[in-house]
């Protein structure tokens, strides 16, 4: 049977083999592309095992200009370039400077905060709570809570989706993951509003 | 005579004074706003004498995306949104994301490298110069010009402007401060290429 030379690709730069084995992998799948990486999988043809793990290095700068008031840059990485342009990743792309233009977070995860920042806030928090004269034993957890919505606020993957605020930013990224077979990484992203004090 | 209500707004804004105090001026000057802004100069009327020194808070935030490989954000600054909204503004705006996307420069000017970022480039340029033998006496004489040459081409004011190479980044913007009568500033920008090393 024929195989769509861009299935071939796809297969090829997912498990890292030569055109030939990827090929041969499709047509003994009858073409189903899924089968196909599986059986590859199973065989422990690919390089990569875990989705998570694979290197996600294709993918979209997007960009938003609102008003030429605020503007936004986004890095979104998925695996292939054959996601990359697929319409489901594009649209996520579109949703996450849309995201960043509206929710102003500062790191992309928890994983992203500087020290130099956490420190910063441990110490703002800690004198506020002192000022308020709260009891001396009971305001490490006080500021711990503070901290956690703090950053909450601040970080884009803890942020509720703005088109649906039940949602996490970090779970709707992961739906599409589950949607599109690939890895997809935030990797950053950049924000600038008229004549904001940095 | 009738004067323009704009024209009146963009005086004020320009000298801090009052819209009474801005129409007189217009009135007097027979609706010349160049003429009228000199003669409040002369007087002392204006809150800010040097066009360098006054403040730029207005402006744009433009931005650009070049295939989806290559976003940039710019922050330009004027001093009312009159001039934000200018054609030549907003060209100049263009022209600035255009240059930051092919010339990739790190820092706006030379005042904004960062010490460490100056002392890593003095260290590694050292070293080299020292591996090429070159005698001792010598060397920080040649390291000063590889410095000079470096930062040039990392500092947006500095690099040849794409659309006019005989011309300095800096100096096509000196152009539009004359042109449009109000300073302008570069204030910050920010480049994202895909699956770049940062």
């Amino acid at each position: 049977m024929a195989i769509d030379i861009a299935e071939i690709k796809r297969l090829r730069e997912l498990t890292g083999v030569g055109m030939t084995d990827a090929k041969k992998a499709l047509d003994d799948a009858n073409g189903d592309f899924d089968e196909a990486l599986a059986e590859m999988r199973k065989k422990g043809m690919t390089k990569a095992e875990k989705r998570g793990e694979r290197e996600a290095r294709a993918g979209v700068i997007g960009s938003y200009n609102h008003d030429n008031r605020i503007g936004v840059l986004v890095e979104i990485n998925c695996e292939t370039d054959f996601v990359a342009r697929n319409e489901i990743f594009t649209n996520l792309v579109k949703d996450m400077t849309m995201q960043v233009a509206a929710g102003a977070p500062l790191y992309v995860s928890a994983d992203n905060v500087p020290a130099s920042d956490r420190d910063a806030a441990t110490a703002e928090f800690t004198e506020k709570v002192k000022g308020e004269g709260k009891p001396e034993n009971m305001i490490p957890q006080i500021v711990e809570g503070m901290l956690k919505k703090h950053f909450a606020e601040k970080c884009l993957m803890e942020q509720p989706f703005i088109k649906n605020p039940d949602q996490t930013v970090g779970d709707y990224v992961k739906e599409h993951i589950a949607k599109l077979g690939e890895n997809i990484v935030v990797r950053r992203f950049s924000r600038m509003a008229l004549g904001e004090v940095e």
